[in-house]
């Protein structure tokens, strides 16, 4: 492995333009050298933004890129099992952004490819990488709070995606608590078995598109401990992100962030400003710091820190969140 | 009725003599004429602690007594329903400690001695009277947070009782979390289905007793709205009772209480002392308020603020949470 | 000394009435057994509501009561060092309301009575038995911020007094800071030199009557630490009162109280209600605390944890930071 | 102007690397073209890491080359006065760091040839930028608060200074306090008067070299207002940056900045980790802001935010204050 990465990446959308700035700019070893979009303009854009050289609207130009090492994809949610597949094929090791896919079949067709190609695969989880969820993780692991007992995970976007969007997102466990299953697996290990309780509260337009804005998951995890995961699709007040883990030893609890640390007292109230309200204000740091630790996985060779089971299992559990709360039972994870 | 109420009390423990000293210093309108104990050196050090002037073994000597206008039931639970039944027959009102009885029809039938006397009754639900948690009621009255889509009830004990306790409490359910349940019905209304995980995660013992000691208990409100129950028997770091109501405005949610307000820098970590750790300094102005509501609502011949349905309701949740637990399914209330 | 301690209040104002109930109901081995008042009425209804037996409207009758052993003081401040010195001569022991007298030549003759007789004297400096005070005088003691290096009181009102009060108070320095120039002798030790920068920023008609409603005063204190006092007659969010006291090893700050420990989040804040008010449910515990010292101080036959020269040095101080704002210097203790 | 700038950096120490690459990455409309140091080897590096063009060791070449219309100065402290001077006859604007010097007629030169050549001038008072400071600010300008009456300022390092480096630093007030005099006249205006507490409290070394480790600075502004800023060479615990400005209306207080929002509870304490303990760290996104505004200002012909006579003001309130602590009097800001 030499001493600095080649990398390309395919998708300059929001997330897209994140990963490229990060790895032009802030990662040590990172060389990005091209980039592509089924929009040219859209890729140029982005190569001329962060000084990229090779720019293309076919993601099959990285691949066939031989001094190209891995391959970063942040395309549409559908590209991403076949790119997966395509570029383990081309050799490249790959970070990918999440989900692999809604379907298990999808998912193991692309793991597959990628085990028998040997090649590396990392998913972007990216609140792993984010300050409060480490240290909490940390204190877990040192043993600060002793053996976990019980998980709570507060998870409240903004405001609701566009109702277009809802209908084509695959639902809310799979686009927003996908990341929440996600974190509890990072957490606490294993899920046993998932109960669900959910509803439309938010707007009524969510439910006639068949989806659910608001829901309280229950998880028993392997190791015995209990969890929940609050959602929905709108906290007034802005991006609310919170964790609490209770053990023998104690309790590890995170607040929100916030623009500020200024507290205003008037004749009426004590007060600050509301907490950060963009998801990637929020967690911008954390978007930095899994780029940095893929490229420093591929140059000291290490397993990546979240690979491909990472990828699968919170899909595994969302799909039997949605049975749970279809069923109004709950459903263990093996059913699946 | 009079400017000042005559009572009498049972049961000198440690609510009864929470309960007597309450009345004797700062309840506006109390006049604690006796006190009775199946212990009699228990009641006379109650009553010359507190400058009680009557003292007895027998109960009945408040009943016979016709200027005692009410009795505070303060004695072991098994005694709740017959003293319950027995001062309604006898024409006085009545404050009982909870649970009424932990089987419905015992409560039902001292529920309809009490209605066919047309006595007023009022159940010790103390934590109603509670600032904190009545200012969230407040809020949710008020429409300071909108309409409540999420509620999470935090309640977590210091330390376990004992386990010969634990054998005779009737289990957690209805020892503990019963004054969740409350809580729950208080703040959000009556509870349409339950669905409880729980284990033994404290004490091996606790789980030989035939009891658990961790559990994590969903709700479904009739209004739609979902809330969690979080119990745990030992909080290592103290008692731990905290509310989150989220609604479609905003939330509203309470932090533990603490001896003080310093916070200490060193050259390890940011710190302040640990939360309050007893129930009654924690509750202890709940305690005096609701004695308040009480003789205030006599004084003024208005209903009492927790009244029998309130005593009844949180037990048949509790039937219901265990039901859940048992066989490992969302139980209907209406089952019950 | 016997089991419990006769006493005899005089002054049923507002303080007096506290103290009466604290004494009457919460005091172990106290036995408040009169009170007198100038005004009888007053006296009369302060005896009813708490069941004192003895009342009358002139102070000698509790001096000439021989069963009474302890006086305490709470009338006009013009008539503390006169009672105090009757009490004395009468071998009372005494606890008295702050000031004993804005006169030091006064002060002194009344605790040279006080020496004489060989009788114990108290002063009312309330706030040294607040939690949060105590917290931080703990943490000193213990060692627990290492040597004290700086120091900041901060000590605003709600809204400032009237302005007919203003004229005949002393001035701010006296009336108000001297709280503060005791909770700095409490935390730190003897000040050296002050130096003190005021001015009128509330409202104009409190500099027409010769007062100053805000100001800083510095502290240097003997142990070659500094301090400041921050003083506002009005801070519009209620009675702010914070102490930070940071050393060599750390420091330790406390917060204000609040009625409750609810947040809000809306979608224009996240708030909380204001802090406490009123300084008699701020500083209530306090209150009750310190009778509790002096009756157990009497009981014990013990020194009395504020004595005479907690009286006197905090007047000296305030003498000094007048003199220090009017001639815009520094002043030595020692030059009064 | 063009639509970019042209920039040339001297001095790639520490906080020359910091604007460097902010230049590079982060600003939009700056090229910075070259950038030169004493110690070539550091100036390669610089130029190296973050893609710069030329490299030079002779800060001339940055005023030879027509092309740089800016320079920013990081060179050390005594260089700043001449090297402004240069750049101004070399008419190039200019982006200083604090201090321009302690000597008021070497200051009083340099801004005498900015203002000759009509170029513009911005001083590095980074902590101007910062969003907590901000925020205050524009609470006091919206008039959230009032009309200031009172105004803190804490400001403590984590650790002192070799004494080595306190030899030639200037002096505390000169080197660190400079830093508040400047936030007290950004917050509150002009300065009246200045009275200096101050000792050496935390390491003895700090007073051989003839220096203070710890002060307490009263303010008294032109507005009436008064503040006081409370400096330690010492924090164990981290930097300590809080501000509190009280109001008529009001207070807004800032708390310090953390590397996380966790709370661990455990049978001990409840903790969280230490503040942010490095000044590049805490105040990273205000140096990153700082240049920003330079550039913009530049871009758009508008005067800079911290100029020639925000440089000169908190030197002479350094010199006020250093003649108040050695004469232990209050100091006219006019008699310097």
């Amino acid at each position: 492995m030499s001493k600095t990465i080649r990398l390309g990446l395919v998708g300059t959308g929001r997330i897209g333009q994140i990963h490229a700035r990060t790895l032009k700019q802030t990662v040590p070893g990172a060389e990005l050298v091209a980039v592509t979009d089924v929009n040219l303009d859209s890729a140029r854009s982005c190569a001329a933004a962060y000084g990229i050289g090779q720019v293309a609207d076919d993601y099959r130009r990285l691949l066939d890129d031989k001094t190209i090492e891995a391959v970063v994809i942040c395309s549409s949610t559908d590209t991403h099992a076949p790119f997966i597949t395509q570029a383990a094929e081309a050799g490249k090791h790959i970070f990918c952004e999440k989900p692999i896919a809604a379907d298990l079949d999808i998912i193991d067709a692309a793991l597959s490819a990628v085990e028998r190609a040997g090649v590396k695969l990392m998913l972007g989880f990216n609140r792993r990488f984010d300050a409060n969820h480490q240290r909490i993780k940390r204190a877990i692991e040192g043993g600060e709070i002793g053996t976990p007992h019980l998980l709570h995970i507060i998870s409240r976007d903004p405001s609701p995606p566009p109702v277009e969007y809802v209908r084509v997102s695959g639902g809310m466990f799979f686009d927003m608590t996908i990341h929440d299953f996600d974190m509890a697996r990072f957490l606490l290990g294993e899920v046993d078995e998932v109960y669900a309780a959910a509803g439309v509260m938010v707007d009524p337009r969510i439910g006639e598109a068949g989806d659910i804005d608001t829901a309280v998951v229950t998880l028993k995890f392997k190791n015995g401990a209990v969890g929940t995961i609050d959602n929905s699709r709108q906290a007034v007040y802005g991006y609310d992100q919170r964790v609490e883990v209770f053990g023998s030893k104690g309790s590890a609890r995170s607040d929100n962030l916030y623009p500020n640390a200024v507290t205003f007292s008037t004749a009426q109230t004590v007060s600050r400003d509301l907490p950060l309200n963009f998801f990637l204000e929020r967690y911008l740091p954390s978007y930095q710091a899994e780029m940095e630790a893929f490229v420093r996985a591929l140059l000291d060779d290490k397993p990546m820190p979240v690979g491909g089971t990472d990828g699968r299992a919170p899909v595994v559990i969302a799909i039997a969140a949605l049975r749970s709360y279809r069923e109004n039972r709950p459903v263990k994870i093996a059913e699946v």
